[in-house]
C-alpha cells in the first residue's frame, strides 16, 4: 500500500492533472470561427432563449455531469477541504469519460452551509445534464440531495449514498444464487448508519429484503432512541422491525449477511461464528475493513467482499456512476428513481454468468466495458419504463 | 449573413456541444484505477490538505478557467438568460483550449443579483487557476469584476471589457504608424459607456492617451452630469477633461480617432469629414457597425477597423484571451494588471511587421497561432516584472 501511495503521489505531480476540456470543432479558419462563435454562434443563443429546453440539443449541456463535492467526507479521509477532494473529483470524471463517455468537470465548493451548498448547484445547474453529489458527509447530503431532486429536473445523484448501494445489491443478488437462499428470508446487518448505509438499508428493502437491522457506533439503531439525527430517526422506522437492542454483536447472531460500511476491525471473528450458515460478508471499510478477509474466512464466512481491489469481490461502485449517467442522460431522464437503482444492480449481477459465478467471483471488474455499457443499457431501460423523462 | 446563421444553427445541431472532457491518464487496468483513483489518489489529497496551493500542483485547476456569464449581455442580442449564453461560452472555451492550450468551462448562472453572483463564483473558485467572466451587462460587472479581483488570488478576467480595449489599443497602435500621429497628441473619441467602453478608455489613457472623450446615447459624458451611473461617474472624472458637453457630432469634430462601441448606423458621413486629417474609425457595433466601411470611407475614412470578419481589420478579442489566460497562467499570475494588458496589447500590435503593415491589414488574424503565442509570451513576462505573482 505504501508503494501505491508514493507511485500515486508521483504520478499525480507528473499528470497536472488527469482530465482536459477538448474542442470537438474546427477553428482554424475565418469561416470556422464564424459558424462555432460570432456572428453565427447569436442563433443558437436565441434559439434557447425561446426554449430553454433546446440547451439539451445546442450544447453540451446534455452529456456533462459536475462531479460536486464539499470535501467533507472524501474517501475515508474526512473533512480535508474542498480543493483537497479535487484529485478524487477528478479521478471520477476520467472515469466517468472512459466508461460511460460522459463529460464530467470536478467542481468543489467552499461551503459546507446546507442551504449555501444546496444555492450554488442550483444557480449552475443551467450548465449540466445531471448533478453528481461527492463525498458530502452526512447527514447534510441527505437533504442536499432530497432538495436538489425536488427543485431540478434533470438527473440528482449522491454517489456515497446510490452508487454504494447499487453495487451492494448487485453483489448480494449473486452471493445469494451460490448459498441457494431467497431474498425475502434472510437477515441482513448493515453497520454504519451515515451516507452509504442508510441508502444500502433502503435499496435492500425496495428490492425485497424484509429483515434488515441497521447499526451505528452505538450499537442497533431502533425506532424511539431519542439520541438519532433525522436521517437514523427515518432509518429506524423502516429497518429493525424486530426491535431488537443491543451491540453489533447482537444484531450479528443469526444473521445471514453482514455489510458494513463502518470503520476497521470492529467485527471479530466470534460475531462471524455466530452467524446463520453460510454467511456473507461485504466488509467495505476503507482502507482497512471491518475484519479481514483471511480471519473472517477462518471464523467461516462463505463469501466475502470487500471495498479493496486486493482480494476477490471488490465491491466498487465504479461499476455503477458511468453507466448510471449514460443510460439516463440517454433515457432523457428527469430523475434518478429506485427502478433505475434496481435496474443497475441487476444489470451489474448479470455481467456475471452462471458458469463463472463462485464465491471469489460475484462481480465484474471494475474495468469491464461490456459491465458498464449493461448498467446504461438496463437504467435507461428503466427510466423510460418508469416515465421518469424529461418534459 | 443569413446563410451563416442558418448554417451554423445546423452545425450547431450536429455538434451537440463543441467541447467535451477527456482523461489524461490510463484506466483500463485494476492498477490503473489504484493509482488514479482509490487508494493511491489518497496521498494526493492530503498533500493538498496540508497546503491548498498544491492543488495547482496535483490536479488540473492551474490549468482550468471557467467562461461564466449570467447571460445579461450575450454578444449584441441583450439580456436572452444563462442557458441561453451557453453556445457563446462554449465556442470561447473551444477558442481558449484551440488557441491558448487552456482548459475552459462554461458555466452559466441562474441569477442577475450581484453579490450572489460574486458569492457564487467564489464558493466554486477553488476548482480553477483563473476566473474569465463573460456577457455580463454593465455596470454590475464591474463591482463583480472589482470584488472577485480584490477577493480571489488567481487572475480574474472580464473579456468584454478587457479583451475589448486590448485589442482596441492593439489597433491603435498599428494605426498611429500608418498615420504618423503620437500617442500623447491624438484626440480620441469612444462613443457607447457600457463595459467596452469604460475600459477602453482607460487603458488607452493609461498606455498614454492624453485626450479621451467618451459619449453615451444621450451625448458627450461630462463630469458633474447626475443622471450618470457610478461607473459613468468614474469614468467623467476620468476622459473629457476640457468639459465639452453636446452630442456625439460635437465631440467628433477635430478629432483624430473614433472608437465605437455602440449601436448601428449612429455616425454619419458628414460626422467623418469633420474630424481631423487622416481620420481613424473602429467602427464595433454588432453585427452592423455605427457607419459602414463603404460609407466611412467615401467621406474620408484612413482607416477603419470593425468587428466583423466580412470587412479588413477585424477588431475580435479572439486575439486576446487564449494567450492572456496562458501567459497569466504560466507566470503563475495572482491577477490581470494593466501593465499585462498592455503588454498584450503590444505584442498583438508586434504581429504585424513594418512590411506588412497597410490601411487595411493592420491585426494579424484571429486564427494566427503566432499572434496568441506572441501575447503568451508577453504577458507573461509583464506579470513577472510587475509581481503580480501568485504566493
Amino acid at each position: 500500500m505504501k508503494n501505491i501511495k508514493e507511485e500515486s503521489l508521483q504520478k499525480h505531480y507528473e499528470w497536472r492533472g488527469k482530465i482536459e476540456v477538448k474542442p470537438r470543432v474546427p477553428v482554424s479558419s475565418n469561416e470556422d470561427l464564424m459558424l462555432a462563435y460570432t456572428p453565427g454562434v447569436a442563433e443558437a443563443c436565441m434559439v434557447i432563449h425561446e426554449d430553454v429546453n433546446k440547451s439539451f440539443k445546442l450544447t453540451r449541456r446534455w452529456n456533462t455531469v459536475p462531479v460536486i463535492t464539499d470535501g467533507t467526507a472524501v474517501l475515508g479521509l474526512g473533512d480535508i477541504g474542498p480543493e483537497a477532494g479535487m484529485p478524487v473529483m477528478e479521478g471520477k470524471c476520467a472515469l466517468f469519460k472512459s466508461f460511460g463517455d460522459v463529460d464530467a468537470f470536478p467542481i468543489c465548493i467552499k461551503s459546507k452551509d446546507t442551504e449555501e451548498i444546496i444555492n450554488t448547484i442550483k444557480l449552475i445547474s443551467g450548465s449540466f445534464g445531471g448533478i453528481n453529489l461527492e463525498d458530502i458527509s452526512a447527514p447534510r447530503c441527505f437533504e442536499i440531495e432530497r432538495r436538489l431532486k425536488a427543485e431540478l429536473n434533470i438527473p440528482v445523484f449522491h454517489d456515497d449514498q446510490h452508487g454504494t448501494a447499487i453495487v451492494t445489491l448487485a453483489a448480494l443478488i449473486n452471493a445469494l444464487k451460490l448459498v441457494d437462499k431467497k431474498i425475502n428470508e434472510i437477515k441482513v446487518v448493515i453497520n454504519g448508519a451515515g451516507a452509504a448505509g442508510v441508502a444500502i438499508a433502503k435499496l435492500l428493502l425496495a428490492y425485497g429484503v424484509k429483515d434488515v437491522t441497521a447499526c451505528d457506533s452505538r450499537g442497533i439503531i431502533c425506532e424511539g432512541d431519542l439520541r438519532l439525527n433525522t436521517s437514523k430517526q427515518e432509518l429506524a422506522k423502516l429497518t429493525n422491525r424486530r426491535h431488537l437492542t443491543g451491540t453489533l454483536a447482537d444484531a450479528m447472531k443469526g444473521a445471514d449477511v453482514f455489510v458494513g460500511v463502518s470503520v476497521a476491525d470492529c467485527v471479530s471473528q466470534d460475531m462471524v461464528r455466530s452467524m446463520n450458515e453460510k454467511p456473507i460478508l461485504f466488509t467495505c471499510a476503507n482502507p482497512i475493513p471491518e475484519i479481514l478477509p483471511e480471519k473472517a474466512k477462518e471464523a467461516g464466512a462463505y463469501i466475502i467482499g470487500t471495498g479493496s481491489s486486493q482480494y476477490p469481490n471488490q465491491i466498487n461502485n465504479v461499476l455503477v456512476f458511468p453507466g448510471l449517467f449514460r443510460g439516463a442522460i440517454d433515457a432523457e431522464a428527469s430523475t434518478v428513481n429506485e427502478q433505475m437503482m434496481m435496474a443497475a444492480a441487476l444489470g451489474i449481477a448479470s455481467c456475471v454468468s452462471e458458469k463463472e459465478l463462485k464465491v471469489d467471483y460475484i462481480l465484474p471488474y471494475a474495468y469491464d466495458p461490456k459491465a458498464h455499457e449493461m448498467v446504461a443499457k438496463c437504467v435507461k431501460n428503466a427510466a423510460i419504463k418508469s416515465g421518469a423523462i424529461r418534459k
